[in-house]
């Protein structure tokens, strides 16, 4: 939940006519999108959403991610698409920030995970990855295998305030993670925050992908492991095999798995685990009182890494 | 900034499905209205409001702000109207919440409040008041005189810790408020809380009045005394003058006030400002540390209470 910048009117006005999307006749800051400051733009031609960058997203990135969405939406993966101002340029700058106009993207994520949905998350995330095999420009993922150290080390004297012992638990996972972690998967362009509230459906069909933000050149499979901890996992920290098995044979039906993929896949999802247990750790640890947005329980996915961490073979996630 | 219930993929499907309104084709939380969960709908047919009323309103009062929409939009007034589900009633229920569709209001309110937005503010006032006429139902005002001193009371063990002497200057003033306090001033149905953010125009025309949650039954007048509170302020603390003229030469073209309208307004005013003040400071004293919502300072409507102190006639409003 954010909307960091106030837009004035006028300021509104002037941004719009420098498209060709019709005339304002509402706006409204939405609830969705922690990074950066979301409005639902409706002008007489339809809904848009109007997106300022805020400062955790590196300004020298957007070209990446705006290029890398009209890239995927020209291949055919639904998304929506960055609007293209009069002047020919998808960033602008509005209130003193990067902005940009994306297209609406109809449907809701979905607030309870079905098997049927992550089947169809998995064929539309192998279809991502496919479209991302023509896109040329590259950005290494910073909140991967060589990132989580200076992470760790940014929080880790706080550890073992969240739970007794996890300093140390997770000082010998990333040991592991470091002296295993794969080199020579499949690589290409990933999303790498597939999480339920980025992905539509409509009527129960799937109807596209949000918020690419954190997309990146990365092992495609580490795509598949961050779905199977955002999606297959139950309130009461069980995984769902039937999730799983769904999400990696609707992954398949588009784009089969590799031997070595299928071998790494454990490992892969200890390490998302450890990306986003890593970062909750850290806003955890640094987010102040009385601050606008409540930080995340980081344990959820220490109990996550833990699963994975049991794991020998991907017969555990229904595929065999 | 508020979106406190979320509403289950199911329930909502099922709940618009009561309704002859179309499909759901998205639904995003929006970060208006503090007191309520908002929802921007889309079907099909176009957009909606989706309100879920949470525990701050009373259950009961619902009925008369959902009429008094009704009632007032059917008499001419800009402003969005209850939309009945099939079985004839405004109200239902979502995710165990009362819960309402309101039609979608065009427009955005002022970031930056002109003497045009006042005038046509003061003119759509006037508007709403002649049109509350034949609104049979009515409500009693519990934040106006009769419940200030409840109010302080559970608030003004704290009141120096806001400002030294802040105490003893709000005793007097509820003192001075309770002995001048008039009760002979016509009255009608008000809405209370016409701040600026609940107040639409388009291409700087008035486009409509949303949020009638504070409506009751009071003086017309005490109305205007909140508007000239919440719009002829600037940042810096002073009445723009000029703001206040438009503001009442605008309800004058409509509705000409009473002389003992006009004598009474300085009071009027002393007690708007009085009313925020309070309910300031009480949010200020009891939000916890880490809420979501950030209380407002109370200091602001200390100023303008000071500021109306100062005031004998109608004339520094700018008018003669």
């Amino acid at each position: 939940m954010a909307v960091y910048t106030e837009v004035d009117d006028e300021a509104l006005e002037e941004f719009v006519a420098r498209y060709d999307i019709g005339r304002v006749v509402s706006c409204k800051g939405i609830a969705e999108g922690v990074e950066n400051s979301n409005y639902l733009l409706h002008t007489d031609q339809g809904p848009f959403i109007l997106t300022l960058y805020e400062k955790r997203v590196d300004p020298v990135d957007l070209p990446f991610f705006l290029n890398l969405m009209h890239h995927l939406a020209e291949s055919g993966v639904k998304c929506p698409v960055p609007v293209e101002a009069r002047d020919g340029a998808m960033l602008q700058t509005l209130e003193g920030r990067p902005a940009a106009i994306i297209t609406f993207l109809h449907g809701m994520w979905p607030r309870r995970v079905t098997p049927r949905h992550c089947g169809q998350l998995g064929s539309a995330l192998a279809g991502l990855h496919e479209a991302g095999k023509t896109f040329n420009a590259t950005r290494a993922n910073d909140l991967s295998i060589s990132g989580w150290a200076a992470l760790f080390a940014a929080c880790e004297d706080h550890a073992d305030e969240v739970a007794k012992g996890l300093h140390e638990e997770l000082g010998t996972e990333l040991d592991h993670l470091r002296a295993s972690w794969p080199d020579d998967l499949p690589k290409g362009v990933i999303h790498a925050d597939l999480f339920p509230d980025n992905v539509f459906f409509l009527d129960d069909e799937f109807s596209g992908v949000i918020d690419f933000y954190f997309a990146c050149t990365d092992f495609l499979a580490y795509d598949i492991a961050v779905c199977l901890n955002a999606w297959c996992f139950e309130a009461d920290g069980a995984m769902n095999v039937t999730k799983a098995h769904h999400l990696l044979a609707g992954y398949e039906e588009v784009r089969p798995l590799t031997d070595a993929e299928k071998d790494q896949l454990p490992l892969l999802a200890r390490g998302a685990a450890m990306r986003f247990l890593l970062t909750r750790l850290y806003d955890w640890v640094n987010t102040p009182e009385g601050a606008l947005v409540r930080p995340k329980n980081p344990m959820e996915y220490v109990y996550k890494l833990r699963f994975h961490r049991g794991v020998t073979d991907i017969g555990a996630y229904g595929l065999k």
